[in-house]
């Protein structure tokens, strides 16, 4: 069977299919200010574990900044072998400094890739607890404003028992309690440092591994390689904890609709 | 529009099946330790609140323990009236003693249903999580009988380096470590009594609801009734928990079916 | 690592752990009617081919009559060793006739399998499509009922245009007429006779797969063993067709709760 | 309760945010080709039934054109009002002639974004059924080229029988006829023109919706307009169709990993 699939790695066409398909920059370009803050922390570690010197140290680090500031503002030129968005940074930094050739001392694609994605689920957590706390001031608001109005709880659609307008507007902000309490939980375990785990079986160059993490701001360092490079249990974590809490808000969103309708005419 | 669904209540046969589509003793009657364990402590908290006396306890419980012994030995007979675990639990206890007609006093069957379901859920968190540490053992033990052994770690399933056996099984042994973190941490949410959320909106008698969640070992009362009888985040939660440690588990089965072929000949 | 594992196998109690796993009695017992069907046209096709004699024929199809009843009536005793429907039927065939052996021939597990799963799918498609066209039969009565009355149309639950009540009704039987379409183009991939597959190459005897599918009823016979074994497409396709039509049954029950709340009011 | 929401529609600043969650022209302005064929055949229609006239006709379909090709070469400049990608291309028509002002004579936003989604599911169906064709093409030509040599079929990766290559490769081209058949059949579905349904209780101006359905390639014109706004079940139906297809190709995908690994070497 050896000829089956061998002859059609020959040629240039298959080449940019098969690029294309390997292609990763059109979803993780997203991801830039987390792999350049990924970086710094790896270069100032490995300057602070003697694997590169000071002068590199810096010329790395203004080169990270010239990078990151191109690309937020639009006048990075991405080149058509960047096939990822970590290539894409170490490209254009080693085009602007030398030493950005030793970037990639003691680090693995896997590592970054791994530590991309923690460093952008943490963000996004902290980001969505803020605005899940935000709505839950908003609905404590409406209690104190208006919370003696009696209205009617409802069973099955049907009246069932009059309670008061406070009482239902805290019912929706202690289900988001449980949003806020799960996505904590969720970030705890997407806080962990994988940088050093390397391909999947760590490396063997002197990393101070207790540094980036440090720095990074993680809780804690992999415990076994293989399963730092192979985790993605933290995403999935994170997107049922979205899925809950986009149940809970449609929950609100259908009050507020039946709230609106001219037959409930509650919101009008 | 009225004379449409009206006309269709009126015979025998309709009634027949609308019980049959309401009925759910079929899948509830596994819940009937939990829902007798929830009654236990309902009643031992209205005697102690003095809305039931000490004779009616006495009866009360003593049935309990005999419809527990009939259900549990396959003595107990349904009735067709039964529509779910909790009235075929209460209807059999009146049966025993007049004083089952007071188990009712102060909790709704939204109370029951909410009850039942926390306690088997914590229960079978808790039985799994034994499991989970049972296997983590086993894999530790592996580790420590021939973890010196050197075997190669497969990225996209080519040989990529070497690892020890102790590493490759304590990679397993890791990633159910979080499963074991992420059930804990959802069984503080499962752990929260609803005892006393009634329909929707509580109850009038002065029941004590920190008595019935201390007894069944509950760490909290809902704070919020509405929010108490309709919260099933924690039975998505749990789900969602064992469907990651599912794609462990399958993990390893994958990887003992790949060892097991001929072509790999690890395990034969 | 030879050793990790095969000390397990060893002992009385894992055997028994092991056969708990493998056993699926307690679900695929509910496809006895189909695993005999399938057995008799097997049987009968056996005869066709010279394979069995007359008498063996009649001999086992008189047994299976015998076991249909045992298990209809639930006086079938299941063994221990039973480990699936399958057995279960082949087991007790050759303890009322010897002839019971001759089953098996040009005949896998992997077939039974596979056609008995068919057999039940198609018949539950069956099944459910009388039922929707019962309820379609039901709409369009309501609709030449009280199809004149004018009622608003919402969107958003915001009304929107007056329709005709009978515009209405009809509006859900033409979405289900869609779940009709697509459960028959559904059969037609379920109703193909994967008879003859084997265990995943076919059979060297000259057993006749035109036979047997054309007793069944399948429209076709499998195209190719290695598929045809593994093939639960049709599985998949039809549990899709009927979570759709759970969302249109949902809608019509939504309405039904909406209208029948004592703020709509067009149902009391 | 009237004051609650009612405060925060005053200021400039939610009016932002608002417009930004209820803008879809991120996601839709790929619909642009789709959008401008829908709008083609609607004024096509508009002239036939003499609601334009020919010189509108003519000018409209002319700033059509040209709004096509600056989307197409990216030179169409979007306005912060555009808020989905039927909006932008009125608006912009509207500046180059204006006789766009009578684009919307007899249709619905609702229509166009039922009629862009149809044309979309059609035209991805018809792309990747052509590319599942060339996939079983090249597996057909694989099964001629090697088809004799043979291999072992494995069963949970133990080899079970020896099977001819051909013979495994016709296997993934049987599955992914199904595939093909499966689309051939939503497509049907997709294929039924909602153009007429306006809001959701059809027009009362004299519109010909055979006419816009012919020209557009639609099979069939909707019966139901309530069902026809409503409905998106073809999308849903073409996702699982896709969903299975991806576990097919997924199956390929394993098998080529597999044989390439070392293990294995039967691709080297």
């Amino acid at each position: 069977m050896p000829t089956l699939w061998t002859g059609r790695f020959g040629g240039e066409e298959s080449n940019d299919e098969l690029r294309a398909i390997g292609d990763s920059l059109e979803f993780d370009r997203r991801l830039y200010a987390e792999d350049i803050a990924g970086t710094r922390a790896h270069v100032a570690m490995l300057a602070g574990s003697d694997l590169i010197n000071a002068e590199e140290l810096s010329a790395i680090l203004e080169a990270l900044d010239r990078v990151e500031s191109e690309i937020g503002s639009g006048t990075f030129e991405f080149d058509v072998n960047d096939e990822d968005i970590h290539t894409a940074v170490e490209r254009r930094v080693t085009e602007i400094t030398a030493a950005g050739a030793k970037i990639h001392t003691g680090r693995s694609r896997n590592d970054q890739v791994a530590v991309d994605t923690r460093l952008f689920t943490r963000s996004a957590i902290d980001r969505i607890v803020d605005l899940i706390r935000r709505l839950q001031a908003t609905l404590l608001g409406a209690a104190e404003e208006s919370g003696a109005d009696v209205v009617p709880a409802y069973t099955h659609l049907q009246r069932a028992q009059p309670v008061s307008l406070g009482h239902y507007f805290l019912s929706h902000g202690w289900a988001l309690q449980r949003d806020v309490e799960r996505l904590t939980d969720a970030r705890t375990r997407v806080n962990t440092s994988p940088l050093g785990a390397g391909a999947i079986a760590g490396t063997s160059l002197p990393i101070d591994v207790h540094a980036t993490a440090k720095e990074l701001g993680f809780d804690r360092v992999f415990e076994n390689s293989i399963d730092a490079v192979g985790d993605r249990d933290f995403v999935a974590e994170t997107l049922f904890c979205l899925a809950l809490l986009g149940v809970h808000l449609s929950r609100i969103g259908e009050d507020i609709a039946l709230w609106s309708s001219s037959e409930f005419g509650y919101l009008l």
